[in-house]
Order: structure tokens, then C-alpha cells, then sequence
């Protein structure tokens, strides 16, 4: 499902245009600086490669966050999160639940700043996720999938572990938004931006930092068909949740939030200009596309983006444009297995 | 073979410590220095990744040159022989031999300089190589492979076409050293340098800026056992060609290069600390690790130098070490083909 021609629903009621005011809900310019400055040394300012647009042959722009240290953006927001955090909240340490990404960013964070990380995973996490998050000297606690909220809330209350949330937050979303100014920089002439959305903290930071500095730009978020809550949000002109059942049946695993966040649909809604919608057979093409033109590994949520100029090219807005290529955990053995058929 | 315990031969008779009388004939930093600048329009300065290494655990710093432009570093040796060229020899283009990355980095700075291009390539050259040199811009013409030296010696004496040699050349070692250059900056500390070789244009050039400008640092090069030339020229003190019938044996198809070039080997037998060779199976190995862990693609001769850790991980010397990822120019069937195994 597409949404390009819609006239109405939350786009007609909000401005994407430079003149409208802001609400003060929304993180600020100060808030994407700082992060940038507090994350220079744990993150990586990762590269913009070149692939060849499929439809036009023009230069297509790929943020290569796969290369990221620990395989994902995730450890641009936790990272600003922790380094956000007082002394006192620092002895005590973090805690977080996650089956992925999140996690492993967040222990690997942690370890570099010096303080204690606990990781609630569900049990059927995979044991290659476990291990990297394990390896990177955290403590995980594996536990039944509809446990691990409620088990890492109490943990948090009970020890006085600061909580870091995988995206409803707003260092967490300054910390990701730090991947829009340094497109700013490293892409001249910019004009359209794809970003992937699940929980939505990436794409509410990415916005923020596009819309504040080249307004003209347009920024437009990217979803699996098959976790399509936010298209049809931005259908309906409200928030809309999804059913696990529903969100699990796509490849993108990172992706399959029922929902985005309070605060990242505060930002989305104001912010971004249009959401798309791919589909899995087209993110297995981008993995492809990605691996033969930009020589990155990426997973399928790190794919979507990228699948979105596959699949909807003479659709989307004319100009210079980038993806944001997101994470890169995938094994090898899966990765083969899903783009050598 | 492995050349570690080596008290004779080459090293012997030469200095790699800092006091020593460079010859003439050597490439100065002023040459490095204005290489890039004449390149850093057409190529990318590519990231630094961090994979682990394999038997200690610590961070193995890999230049993933992979990511650069035209997909291999040999664009930046041709970039700047390119540029040195006066408007006279412009207008009359330029004109290589090569089965491969040459051919296609060539095309590429020649069609972005807006000069013409002629790429004389065997017959036997996969039709994907020549299809991305016929993209650049480039003429190519296909020849019986041995007649491509000759014909692009007739057509560059009889129609003024510069030839732009792949390896043996100031300009083009020049333009390779800049990766050394950007190591110096991008990585801290740097102890060990580890740089495949095949006919040496590539090491001359990165061993030139590793020692100008931190002569503590040792460069050791890293070329397959199958095509193992230079490894043998170390240890009877002279230069050796191998021939084609032995070197086609390797994986790695760009190092297959019977001997190292004149001028090259004039650097690397005076700045070269030692060389080492590693076996294809450890080529296949160093591909793997660097798709699991870097989350880069590369062709076989792009693993090579990675490879040495993978295989000589105790003999290599201690401290921080990068290894250069050359190029990622292989088409994914046959990439999924060779690590899916």
C-alpha cells in the first residue's frame, strides 16, 4: 500500500513546510548537537556510498549504517542515552529488553562507558544474537517472549537500572537523529530521504534534523506491507496498532513494532511527508541491489529503504536521493540463503 | 611460504628504519601529498572497519577499499595520472590494458575528467567486467590475450593515446600511497600494515607513506602461495618472475601478476619489512570473516592481506594492525558461491 496520492488523514492537517510552528513535544537542534558531540567517540560517522539508481541510472546514495559499530544505528541513540545519564544513575547502570540490535548496542555502549548493562531477551531470541550481546559483556536474562517488558520494568524499579527505551525516547531519538546531519554533510544538493520505520525513533530523528535544515527536503519513511501500521495511520489520520501476529509475518524482523512510539508519532506526524510500503520479495531485491552495488552486507530491515526506489521509483519525488541502509546483523549462512535463490 | 625468520636475502641488504638514504628513484611525500589532492574529487576516502581478530579477540582495523569508487583502489592510481596529464595528451585520451579493476577505474576517471578512454581487454574477460568498463564510457576492444600488451602499445604510439600503466608507474603508485596517507589519520597508534601484492603498485605506494611518516610501523605485504613471486624474490635476494601457468592457479585473480613491476619493486625492497603468503583456503576464510564481521564484500583479492591474520596470527608482529581490503568487484552469484560452501 501506497500512500503518495493521499489528500487527506494526518498529512493535510500538519506542515511540513519551513514558517510552521513547532510543538515544544519535539526534540530540539541543541538536542541533536549534543547528541552528536556525546556520540563522536562511541559511534562511527559511517560513509554514503554511490549504487546506480535501478530506474534512472542516477547516482542513489546509501547510508551505510550497517557498518556501523555493532552492525546497526541502534548505538547512535543508546550511546547519547548513556552518556546522558548522571553519576549516581551511571553506578547503578542500564537495562533494556530487546530480541536484537538494541541490545547488543546497548551492551556494547555501556561496556565503553563503564557501567554495568543488563539485557532482558526473550528465549527465542537467536543464539547469535545472545552470544554477541553476551560477548559484549552484558548480562542477559532469557525469558518467555510476553515476560521481558514486564520483567525488565520490575528489574529497573527494584535495582534502580535506568531503563533505555529501543525508540520512545528523547535521547534515544536525538542519538539517531544524529544520522540526518551527517547526511547534510555528506550529501550535496540533497532532496529526498527514505528511511525505514518500525518503532519510529530513527525516522522522528532523521525528520528533525532534515526539517530544521533544508526544509525543502522531503522525507519519506519506508515500512514492510506486511507491518504496515503507520501507512495506515497516515491513511486514517490516527494512530493505528497492528496485531503481533500480523507485523511477524514480514522478513524485516526489526521492523515488526505494532506500533510507533508516543513521542517518535509526535515527530512523524509533523514532520515526515509521505510513508511507502514494500514489499518482502522487494526487500530481498534490495539486498541484492545493495550487495552487488554498495559490496555491504545488510539485513532485510537495513534493506527497506533501498527497496522503496526499487519498488515505487517513478513514484517517488524527482532529486537527489539517499537511503538509509540501517543494520548489517545478519549470518552469513542467512544471508546466503536469502539471496542466493 | 612464510618469510618471517628470514636473516638473508633482501632485508638484509636493506634499511627499513628511519636514517636511512632513500634513493632517488623512490616516490617523495610531495608527490603523496599532491596525489591527494588531485584525487580527492574523483574518490572516496573509505572507512576504517573494525572486525575482531580472530585468535586475540582485539580489533583488527580493515581500509575497506571496497566501498571506493569503481569498487577497487585501483581508481585512485589512474585519478591521478589522469590529472598529471597536460591538455595536449588530454585531448588525445588515454589508453590501458586490463581484465579487470584497471580497465574499469580508468574509464571512470577519464569519463569524469572528460577525457576518452580506450580498454583493451582479453577475450576472455567476463562479460560482467567488460559491461561495467563499456558503462563507464570507456572504448573497449577485445583481443586474444596475447596480443592485448602489443595492440595497446601500437594504438597509444599511433594515435597519441597515453597508456596508463596498471602498476609501473610514479603516478599511479603515487595515487595507491594515499591510502596510507589516510591510514595515518584514521588510525591511532598504527603498528602493522598489512597490504596484498601483485605487481606492487599498490605496496610500493602504501609503504612509501607509512614510512615517511611513521617509520616505526612495519609493512608487510601478503600475496597467495599460488602466485607466491615476491616471497620467493625475498628469500634469494633477487627479483623472480613466476609464470602465468603457476600464478592463474590462485583465487585471488588480481594478484596474478608473474613479478612486481620495476619501479614498484624498487620501493618495496628498500620500505618492505617482510612478506608473507597465505594459502586460498585462507582467502575463502578472510572473505567469510569479513562479510560476518565488516559486513563488506570482497572479491578474493580484496582478502587476501586479511587473510594473513586468519592464517599467521602468531607470527605477525604485535600491535595495532589494518589490513587493506582492496576491492569487491565479483558478482554476487559467485560470491554466494564460493563463501556458501
Amino acid at each position: 500500500m501506497s500512500n503518495f496520492e493521499s489528500q487527506g488523514g494526518v498529512q493535510a492537517q500538519t506542515a511540513k513546510v519551513p514558517g510552521a510552528e513547532w510543538p515544544e513535544t519535539l526534540i530540539s537542534v541543541q538536542d541533536l548537537n549534543q547528541a552528536r558531540q556525546r556520540i563522536s567517540g562511541a559511534c562511527l560517522r559511517t560513509p554514503v556510498l554511490s549504487v546506480p539508481n535501478p530506474s534512472t541510472g542516477d547516482a542513489l546514495w546509501v547510508k551505510a549504517e550497517a557498518l556501523q559499530r555493532t552492525g546497526s544505528f541502534k548505538l547512535r541513540g543508546v550511546a547519547n542515552a548513556i552518556a546522558a545519564l548522571d553519576s549516581s544513575e551511571s553506578t547503578k547502570g542500564v537495562i533494556t529488553y530487546s530480541a536484537g540490535n538494541h541490545g547488543r548496542a546497548l551492551a556494547f555502549a555501556a561496556r565503553r562507558a563503564g557501567i554495568p548493562a543488563t539485557v532482558v531477551m526473550p528465549e527465542t531470541a537467536s543464539m547469535l544474537k545472545v552470544r554477541q550481546t553476551k560477548s559484549e559483556g552484558a548480562t542477559v536474562l532469557l525469558l518467555p517472549p510476553d515476560e521481558i517488558v514486564t520483567h525488565t520494568e520490575h528489574l529497573s524499579a527494584e535495582r534502580g537500572m535506568t531503563f533505555i527505551p529501543p525508540f520512545d525516547d528523547a535521547q534515544v531519538i536525538a542519538g539517531q537523529g544524529t544520522i540526518g546531519l551527517e547526511l547534510l554533510e555528506q550529501v550535496e544538493g540533497l532532496d529526498v530521504v527514505l528511511v525505514p520505520v518500525g518503532g519510529g525513533g530513527l525516522a522522528a530523528g532523521v525528520a528533525t534534523a532534515i526539517k530544521k535544515h533544508r526544509p525543502s527536503a522531503k522525507v519519506i519513511v519506508v515500512e514492510p506491507e506486511l507491518a504496515g501500521d503507520l501507512a495506515e495511520s497516515f491513511a486514517v489520520g490516527r494512530r493505528v496498532a497492528w496485531t503481533r501476529e500480523q507485523t511477524r509475518r514480514t522478513i524485516a524482523d526489526g521492523l515488526r513494532s505494532p506500533m510507533v512510539g508516543d513521542l517518535p508519532w509526535e515527530h512523524i506526524k509533523f514532520l515526515v511527508d509521505d510513508v511507502v510500503t514494500v514489499s518482502d520479495d522487494s526487500i530481498v531485491s534490495a539486498m541484492r541491489w545493495l550487495a552487488e552495488h554498495a559490496k555491504i552486507i545488510v539485513e532485510p530491515s537495513g534493506a527497506v529503504a533501498t527497496a522503496a526506489v526499487l519498488q515505487h521509483s517513478q513514484k517517488l519525488p524527482a532529486g537527489t536521493t539517499v537511503t538509509v541502509a540501517t543494520g548489517g546483523n545478519i549470518d552469513l549462512e542467512t544471508f546466503v540463503s536469502i539471496v542466493g535463490t
